[in-house]
């Protein structure tokens, strides 16, 4: 079983209720929050199994509180279970704490048809062999390697160039980020790791200029799920293009190894708390 | 009162539930289903007074059925009032059956402090002055203004010219459809009201070559609202990119007079029926 898969696992423990396990492995800071698209992709388990389909279509997720590592508890609610569609509402608690309320919906994707089209403009995410091997051009000092953020180590990145230079005070003016990336066990690529897929790369606005880095923590994230990946690389590419009153959108779009759109993401976030109001 | 301020109104009737009336003016055929953007403008109200906060600053609607003319019973959930946020999750239905489901999070956007940044491509919209007075270049028969939608008739329209012709059979070729707009009654436009600019014209996917407009139905409409509209003109311009196995999203972008963003929206929907699997 992946790591991925056994992180995510869900148990049915009756009536629309299922247990699972955070595990600290996915989070951006060692021992701190997991990512949310990790969060996201657990409850999706349940939700998908509860509305008895097999991949997710559009689920949003709305975030309390960060999750801490260890167990919790989803409540999921079939709103209505069509032939097509199943829409479901989950909640995650751990104890008597709400930490995120989501609403979805759920289909088979190996059996959708219906005609394709692709105008979406081409991201200007280089090739993968132009891209940097991991998510920095500087060789990592060993020492420091336990502060490679544990959802990073969770994937093989090759990133564009230049984008990760934020974290040395050279943020390339433009609210952009991505790469090319899998499963760093090898594991094939599924609808539900789509779903972490939208959410793992630092915020896009740290390369906005005069955005200082920082946690931004996200409000809400609402993930398209368009089609089951082909194998090998995923292509991401993430951008801000607009911060309001401190708020901002961060857009996702992710492709399979065929260039196929595979995922649409857009998150409502805050700008890091050391730039916010 | 405004047009859509009554349309719109919500009655408390105690334990976090509320009465309204949908009113059959904002359908998009005569008689048939009203707009998804009036359907979540109006469960909004309702949620927003629920969770104390004056403003929908992300709402998300999964639409399960048609709503009718007529009462309508909105049952709210409220998942988490904080100081400056509430998530509220809520549910229409008409008799016994569930027609949407919304989970949504309030703000005052008012107190919006922060940082503004925009590198938001600027969309091909037309300035006012060189769109077409309504949705058409072409003199209306009066004997067929009864066909107009009645949601057209809602809005003032200047209209990206060309963008209409599909109804003629020239759709433009690119999945873009927007133009200028306001009420019709001369009402100030507030943030609720951008809930239904946001789902206000037809489907951008119309523009696109080899595929028949028709009943594109909306599964899932998520919109963020990033600030009160200055007084005046809203522009909206509306994209369809991608079209995967007979699923499309539509992404629009409103901004006000002063050319300030006020709502990104993005939708799931199905493309139209003649045309779908």
């Amino acid at each position: 079983m992946s790591r991925f898969a056994h992180d995510t696992a869900v148990r049915a423990v009756g009536d629309g209720i299922y247990e699972a396990a955070i595990d600290g492995g996915w989070s951006v800071i060692a021992g701190a929050a997991p990512n949310g698209g990790y969060v996201m992709a657990t409850a999706a388990r349940a939700m998908a199994h509860a509305g008895g389909q097999p991949d997710p279509l559009s689920v949003t997720c709305h975030y309390l509180a960060p999750c801490t590592p260890g167990p919790v508890r989803i409540e999921t609610e079939v709103i209505k279970a069509g032939r097509r569609h199943a829409t479901v509402a989950a909640s995650i608690t751990q104890g008597s704490r709400s930490m995120a309320q989501l609403l979805g919906v759920f289909a088979d994707l190996e059996a959708a048809t219906g005609p394709s089209v692709d105008q979406r403009r081409v991201s200007p995410l280089p090739p993968i062999d132009d891209c940097i091997d991991g998510l920095s051009d500087r060789a990592p000092d060993p020492a420091a390697m336990s502060e490679v953020p544990p959802i990073f180590q969770r994937f093989e990145h090759r990133t564009a160039p230049g984008v990760m230079e934020w974290a040395r005070g050279a943020p390339t003016g433009e609210g952009a980020v991505g790469g090319h990336l899998r499963w760093a066990d090898g594991a094939p690529m599924d609808t539900f790791g789509l779903l972490v897929v939208a959410d793992c790369y630092p915020p896009a606005v740290f390369n906005l200029q005069g955005l200082t880095p920082g946690w931004a923590p996200t409000i809400e994230l609402t993930v398209q799920v368009r089609a089951r990946p082909a194998p090998g690389w995923l292509s991401a590419w993430f951008t801000t293009a607009s911060v309001t009153g401190g708020y901002l959108e961060e857009d996702g779009e992710v492709r399979d190894s065929t260039g196929q759109l595979v995922a649409l993401s857009r998150q409502l976030a805050l700008v890091p708390r050391e730039a916010g109001g």
